[in-house]
């Protein structure tokens, strides 16, 4: 059985998933829109932070998402940021898939990490990415664009967000560009947590 | 006691509460949106459409914010649509101010909505309805621009979003110019309907 394709991100309440520029990824609105993340006990033991952090239901979901989790694809403009922020042993711990024009031979980091660049679109990289996911899901990382090019061409089953409450009022838009006539949208999970709502979505052709 | 000041409006999962232009306020996109307003009990009577509608938490919530309101405040574009669509008995029954330019007399209706047509600004609206509503808040009733100049002067204490499982792509965004360096937002209560999810915040200066 193949898996879902799905994504997954923290998204402002104006509906932002990031600032405009990679330099102010540690500014105060980006850290306030993540800060449900870095609290807990599966993002410590990911990225291997130590011992302790929360758990609970915000800690339980970002488990479920890293597990059900086969394989990703990105794009290159969060290739290029991650490239400069994650850790050596990056925290993927399967392919991934970059969708881009540089060519460039598979990076393999210590953990299981291997990236992949494929140079022929979107269609090729999640191919790739479903079989290496095998039964499991594959996930859209993002960013922004990359996710909206993947939902105008129909190739999306699900999403989660995780609205937090906070304002960017600018910055990188998750739904900009989205071809909103031909997608329809079946809710399928909504749960509050302490810090963000965490919402779930079906996506149907209309 | 004073009341409080608060909006109530239903947004896009992109952000957006209404289509660019007044014209398409019978499109697919807003009637989408709106759609778990139109099955409700409580708007069917409002509006005098005659029995039946559901009941449940969606109308249940309708009728508390309808029952809150002692008057409201709304832009001149707001009006200005709203007189083309409200019934004669337009859905207020309390006093309206409305922030204009133009010079007019107040407008009563049926069933106790009164228009007061106020020309010295958001701070003098809000303080009339203030007087107005006496115990009960004050609704700040739209649209897009009004609701974003009052909590940028740091007039809002509150507010909430049915958040509609809908993509408009285009359109007036409810946040649009928001100055989010001086709001914080608390998360009061987020209840998930078989609809909508509806999310309260408080609204905070930094």
């Amino acid at each position: 059985m193949a898996g879902k394709i799905f994504f997954s991100v923290s998204m402002s309440l104006d509906g932002f998933i990031a600032p405009e520029s990679p330099n102010e990824l540690m500014g105060r609105q980006w850290m306030e829109l993540q800060q449900w993340v870095f609290q807990q006990r599966f993002f410590r033991e990911n990225l291997k932070l130590g011992q302790g952090g929360e758990e609970g239901r915000d800690n339980d979901i970002l488990r479920q998402t890293f597990e059900r989790t086969g394989a990703s694809v990105m794009g290159k403009r969060l290739f290029d940021a991650g490239e400069q922020a994650w850790p050596e042993e990056a925290p993927f711990h399967t392919p991934v898939f970059v969708v881009t024009h540089e060519k460039r031979d598979p990076w393999e980091r210590p953990g299981g990490t291997v990236f992949h660049f494929v140079n022929d679109g979107i269609g090729s990289a999640l191919e790739q990415a479903r079989k290496a996911a095998g039964d499991r899901d594959v996930r859209i990382a993002g960013g922004g664009a990359t996710i909206v090019q993947y939902l105008n061409a129909g190739l999306v089953d699900e999403f989660s967000l995780a609205l937090s409450p906070v304002l960017f009022g600018a910055g990188i838009r998750l739904f900009e560009g989205v071809d909103a006539n031909r997608i329809a949208l079946e809710p399928i999970r909504a749960e509050p947590t302490q810090r963000v709502t965490h919402l779930t979505y079906a996506v149907r052709k209309r």
